[in-house]
């Protein structure tokens, strides 16, 4: 089978939202067992001036959702960006794999060279999907994720890079 | 043109990598303005369990050079990990790039049901290209990409999204 547009993204955008999910888990019991309230995890950040946890959640989110609908030329759920508690951000998680797992493979495919326009504060620009993809979308995502991921570790959390990348197989 | 083994990987690495040696340049700078020896950097982790940020580039580097070693049955250079300043971490990224670069697309194309043997602590595991690279290659080398990232602006570092990016173009 040859890589495609399709298999080079939504498995990824699906592993690693699956994975983050595990994390959520340990975060909670990590919680429990130091008898902190886990709505503490939702506002720490790396550094004043970054956003805070549950953003980098919901732009992981985000960069997975709007990636798929963008290329295959589907309206993407919209979601509202209240969530706060872990709960919340696990339905997040849950409803953006659903809508990424729910767009037909055939719709991505052959994608290379559409012409995407993304929203910036800087104004719009437009790439072809194939460089939207590398160049943007896995970036940021994995920017997203990483940093939700960071964040747990600065918290004590106990994750190792297993589970950062799950489990391991084809 | 379609998306390939090559398009998918190597690409990606050279950017980040090549913009990684710009985080750098502004940490230089900021080191020189703030009056620190930047080797201060150096020695920074976002966890006392996670790996300073020696180690992240070097691991950055580690991910993309054995990947297309491996996809494309190449020799890897060799490297000391021994880079103690900021130049010699510059000098690390230059020659990865450098030999990710020297590797014709040709020997990647069509890896997507090669066999890849890892060696991990755990024991070597056999994961075929494209899963390799989607699963295993991608989320470490944006880990380590990002962890470099954050370390520099837990540290005070000026860097913004674009930064992390690089200029958007096709």
């Amino acid at each position: 089978m040859s890589i495609t547009m399709h298999s080079a993204s939504v498995p990824i955008f699906v592993r690693m939202l699956e994975n983050c999910g595990h994390w959520l888990d340990k975060a909670e019991a990590h919680a429990q067992a130091k008898k902190f309230d886990p709505v503490v995890y939702l506002s720490t950040r790396l550094a004043p001036d970054m956003l805070p946890f549950t953003n980098q959640i919901q732009m992981a989110c985000d960069g997975a959702k709007f990636a798929v609908a963008r290329l295959a030329a589907v309206e993407a759920p919209k979601f509202d960006d209240t969530e706060a508690t872990l709960a919340e951000l696990r339905e997040r998680l849950r409803a953006t794999i659903a809508f990424i797992k729910s767009v037909p493979a055939a719709k991505l495919e052959g994608t290379e060279d559409k012409d995407v326009t993304i929203p910036r504060r800087a104004g719009p620009v437009t790439l072809k999907g194939e460089a939207y993809l590398k160049h943007f979308v896995l970036p940021n995502f994995f920017f997203h994720v990483t940093t939700t991921y960071a964040l747990l570790r600065h918290s004590g959390v106990e994750l190792g890079k297993m589970d950062f990348l799950g489990a391991i197989q084809q």
